[in-house]
């Protein structure tokens, strides 16, 4: 039996009144190097996860490791995972389910030993995005990722080649179809159901271990060709968080994919889940919602998009809020390329941008 | 006569409790293109000047529009000239003063005719900055400007040969000696009678041309090697607006330059000089400040440096400054190399960091 030295106790995001700000980096491969991260103002965690293994495989300690002492090299530390994947056959509720689940509470026991505090994840069944384009340029020669709606309707994956741009295309298109055919029977309670039996086995596990699960949002938070959606609104988060009720069941908050919905309001949502100590994970982005309900990816800033950013860092602040912050997708600029949504030079001025916003509400907060 | 076109009044920065972002360009030859810039997410005003001629000549009008219209291609309004250079001889009180103030008037018109708002300019002996590093580097690899007394001290500019970086390289050795007898012998009073007898002519021009001259500080805010300086901290500054008492002899506030000095309350005399309606623009950037008063410019985050950029941004919104803001000297990161202190990452993270405490300052205000 292996012994893992997991110290203290699951953390109350409740009680520092600081957020903790973060950056995804994607491994040795990812152009942006952990220096350069390190260099933007106030950075303090590192989202990241074991690339080299596929869905349903176990994690190897090495590549944990690895991981860590990278990012300690460069004062950074290594406590959010994003993410492990959940195999499509979990979601499914297919035979494996068991073994696979096991894998899963395996990976979690894993990545506690080396100090991860917090492991994002989904639910959606087969792709964890939708976009219609990736590159769509602004007026100011900026580029950011899209959905219009007049590129999407009509289409009908059972019938037509499909190859809207970040699908998986480890599916061949065969695959693709056939799973379209199995969720479409399982449909959005059996897709309930299936959460439901992966959260019971794997939530006492992370609370054993001082993690917290903090599942993803569907993106965009509505059905997609009849795929069903069930993280997508403030009645399904509350249903969501009442499968297991403990801390260690809770929400990466994505404003950006939340938020694309009309629906959704989001820092009253932000309020209630983070007094509820629910939210381990805010992933900050803005988002324009455009008439016809098609959105763009917009500049982090109030102005640039159709959420109130002032207003989100306010609900967090309100209710000190002190989990993990990420700058989520910025657009590309300065002629930068790379992994869409994942540039480093928007994504750094989110992240100060947002270094803004908390400190004032901070302040403000400490004077009343 | 020519006949320039200007229109409307002196503008009351109190009025609109809306700070206008603005970044220096160094005009073609800079390497970070005004495209770049209008992707920096609130980015309204460039700051520019004709490089083309020396200080005391005239600047041609084709430089001056060929700046606006290329700022207009790309959103942007050139309305903030830094600098119109006072040359030495009007600083000195040169028998030619009266020939060379008459020409920075003639520029002072020109600029105010193809939409410059605001002038920054300074009365500095000889050198605008001094520095004892350019490229001094931190822990996380980044680079910075710095000043470090041990090794300033025991330098006398008249007996030794000293390079320090930054310094202007136009003058010969024996100039350069020569300036400092001159400026010994001034003094400070003298610097301030020939800062009057400048004012006295000037102004009366802006407040014709609806301009604001805007005086900075000096850099840093001390005597450096027996060279006078004025322009240091709130008594001077409180003479300084004395001397003309018009909403056109007003001051470029440079937090950056005033806050090396441990005497200076910054966030204080923003809120005094602002209440006044006498800070045009806002030069913000963080310095900290070491044991023996040497200082290192750091990044823009509060907890980066010495000064409170919470308080400084409070201070401007509570007085409802609506002047222009520009983010000022930023470090080197991400492998960026370019003009010491003028690259464009940094800075921009500094804009967006101020873009977040501008919000949120101004939505508390507008709570209230």
């Amino acid at each position: 039996m292996i012994m893992y030295g997991v110290a203290g106790g699951i953390p109350d995001y409740r009680k520092e009144n600081k957020m903790k700000a973060s950056f995804r980096w994607f491994g040795d491969n990812d152009p942006i190097t952990l220096e350069y991260i390190s260099q933007i103002p106030g950075m303090r965690s590192i989202v990241s996860a074991v690339y080299d293994v596929k869905p349903g495989e176990i994690w190897p300690e090495e590549s944990i490791r690895y991981i860590k002492e990278s990012c300690e090299k460069k004062n950074l530390i290594f406590d959010v995972v994003e993410s492990i994947p959940v195999p499509e056959n979990i979601k499914l509720g297919s035979i494996d389910r068991d073994e696979l689940i096991e894998v899963y509470c395996e990976n979690i026991r894993r990545v506690a030993k080396y100090g991860v505090k917090c492991v994002c994840y989904n639910f959606m069944p087969v792709f964890d995005w939708t976009r219609t384009q990736l590159d769509k340029m602004a007026p100011d020669g900026s580029t950011s990722l899209v959905m219009y709606w007049d590129q999407l309707n009509g289409l009908d994956p059972l019938k037509d080649d499909i190859n809207l741009p970040g699908w998986d295309t480890s599916y061949t298109k065969d695959e693709i179809k056939e799973l379209f055919v199995k969720y479409a029977k399982l449909g959005e309670e059996g897709l309930w159901d299936n959460l439901t039996y992966f959260l019971e086995k794997v939530i006492p596990v992370a609370e054993e271990y001082n993690v917290v699960m903090a599942i993803h949002p569907d993106d965009p938070p509505y059905p997609i060709f009849g795929l069903p959606r069930i993280i997508t609104c403030e009645k399904n988060l509350d249903r969501f968080l009442e499968i297991v009720d403990s801390p260690s069941n809770s929400l990466t908050f994505c404003t950006g994919s939340l938020g694309c919905s009309r629906e959704n309001d989001i820092p009253s949502m932000i309020a209630k889940y983070s007094a509820m100590n629910r939210i381990a994970f805010m992933h900050i982005r803005n988002v324009k919602i455009l008439e016809d309900n098609s959105f763009e990816e917009s500049g982090h800033l109030t102005k640039n998009g159709s959420l109130n950013m002032y207003e989100i860092v306010k609900s967090l602040v309100d209710n000190s809020f002190d989990g993990y912050v990420r700058p989520d997708h910025g657009r590309m600029v300065w002629g930068e390329t790379g992994k869409p949504g994942y540039g480093l030079y928007d994504r750094a001025m989110g992240m100060t941008y947002l270094n803004g916003l908390f400190e004032a509400c901070e302040s403000v907060k400490g004077e009343n």
